[in-house]
């Protein structure tokens, strides 16, 4: 590719929970400024820190919102990806936005594109490891479990945007119940909002970080805690390699942030599994996963990507 | 689409372990000629049945190889699809078959695509439905399960052309032993092998389709084998749709055919699993299953389908 090729800076931003992560990157995928702010929640709150977190990069890059090639956001929720509309997203407080048309005035008219933020980070994942054309799956275990499927480096979306819900799969239905109601679901292994709930029921309370020490001291009752979460993320693993056939399998969110030793536990949980069947030997399960680094902006770079290139405002409300 | 935009006809190959169909579809999907002859066994066999079945339909369809704009093969076992060859059809006594060179060869040098049976299938289940851009699955009982998926109506192939072998995830560790060494995959199930097995096992014998009865008239095993097997149906079912997104899931093989009613039993299934849960009642998950009739070939069609545009040999051979 030729210098004349390549595209002009996008803008990405990660609205997350806490915070807003945002980001210039140039046609190279290099970041040429970076922002975090705290995020405002609601409607009005969330729109006001993502207008911020844009304009202030813009100023540290020293380029003017009509020099992007686009803007792309990565937001937890529903979202509609055609209309940049944000659908009941918990935690931010925001039950309809229309996140893409407000920001998109806010910044001058610049195209918006809006998604879900694990589906962007499969991209940031994918580009990260210099294979934009990856068959690669981003897990994503956060309060829930959901994973984002890039095949030869398109997003799978299906029907409604619901490809990736593998959360609420049940792999054991003597296992306790999920909040989506059934039994034994991944998200009862491995999903954080079931975790916290029962290390705050022990008998002596502990931390995510606290049972893995524990665990490592040889405390029985941490140990299978451990394995439990473990044997969540493994068959998260296994069940989107053979659905999707993916050569990498990235893993992420605040459950392995918090205890990346987690990892090391799943790939003893595949082993066990490929002892059992030359089948599953030969997939190599364990070799598949790969753990990026977590001062890595995935969210904001995935985001910035899916910017590149979006048409100015008018086209979008036409589209 | 114009008149002069159509493709030219193709020829589609479907290669089972008992009978080759061979059609000629026209641009517009309609079956110009089509012919069933048995499959004679091994590489020279294979071989042997594919080009008369392609000779016999070019001749009633009046047409010679070098009019057609492709030939599609789709044939059980491993798949190398760019080069054409076929890797352990254990079916079909095939270890290593340089089928689509071979193939092109005898019909003139004419361009050849060959990919694997469930594959071609899920597009011609798609263009059948009258929706080839579908984000739709083809789930495949057979002697194994398997499945492939169209997102986008894109085949979803990943590495090593592994997506869509979910037969060998677990759903029930308890559950009894798989051939490929693990416990409780969804093979066990569902899955014509182990099937059978079982059925030959019990006290009376009984066929599928005689299980299915005897289930109906009240009988407890049958009741619960059935149960079993449709457990397992409904399992595959439900992780794709929560895997890919897809908005259609088609039902087919050995199984499916030989006992149809046991659909009515996987929906009964799905319909529990989405009164414990309203997510899974907002998937419908027994609403986007459809099972295609019997005698519509829907392999050979897909295999048409690949086949379309495929360029002569020489630029295959270097591709």
């Amino acid at each position: 590719m030729t210098a004349t090729d390549l595209p002009a800076p996008s803008l990405g931003l990660d609205i997350g929970g806490s915070k807003v992560h945002g980001l210039v990157l140039d046609g190279h995928s290099r970041v040429l400024a970076q922002r975090v702010r705290p995020t405002e929640h609601g409607d009005a709150g969330v729109l006001t820190s993502a207008v911020s977190v844009a304009r202030e990069c813009l100023a540290l890059a020293g380029l003017d919102a009509v020099a992007l090639s686009g803007v792309g956001v990565g937001i937890p929720g529903r979202i509609d990806h055609r209309g940049g509309v944000v659908h009941t997203a918990v935690n931010l407080g925001v039950d309809r936005l229309e996140l893409g048309p407000l920001l998109s005035d806010a910044l001058g008219g610049v195209g918006v594109a809006v998604d879900n933020d694990v589906k962007v980070t499969a991209l940031g994942a994918a580009d990260h490891l210099g294979r934009p054309d990856a068959d690669l799956t981003y897990l994503n275990f956060g309060t829930g479990v959901s994973a984002a499927t890039l095949a030869g480096g398109r997003l799978v979306r299906g029907g409604g945007n619901l490809a990736g819900e593998i959360g609420h799969f049940p792999i054991d239905l003597t296992a306790g119940r999920c909040g989506c109601g059934q039994y034994g679901c991944i998200e009862v292994f491995a999903g954080g909002g079931q975790i916290t709930r029962r290390l705050a029921g022990l008998a002596v309370p502990v931390t995510l970080a606290g049972l893995l020490q524990a665990a490592d001291s040889g405390d029985a009752d941490a140990v299978a805690e451990a394995a439990r979460i473990a044997t969540g993320i493994a068959a998260a693993v296994h069940l989107v390699v053979l659905a999707h056939g993916s050569t990498a399998v990235v893993l992420g969110g605040g459950v392995i942030r918090t205890a990346p030793g987690l990892v090391d536990l799943v790939r003893k949980r595949l082993d066990e599994q490929a002892a059992l069947s030359e089948f599953v030997a030969s997939l190599d399960l364990a070799g598949r996963i790969t753990v990026l680094p977590a001062e890595h902006p995935l969210a904001a770079i995935g985001a910035a990507l899916v910017g590149r290139g979006v048409p100015p405002r008018p086209m979008i409300a036409v589209a």
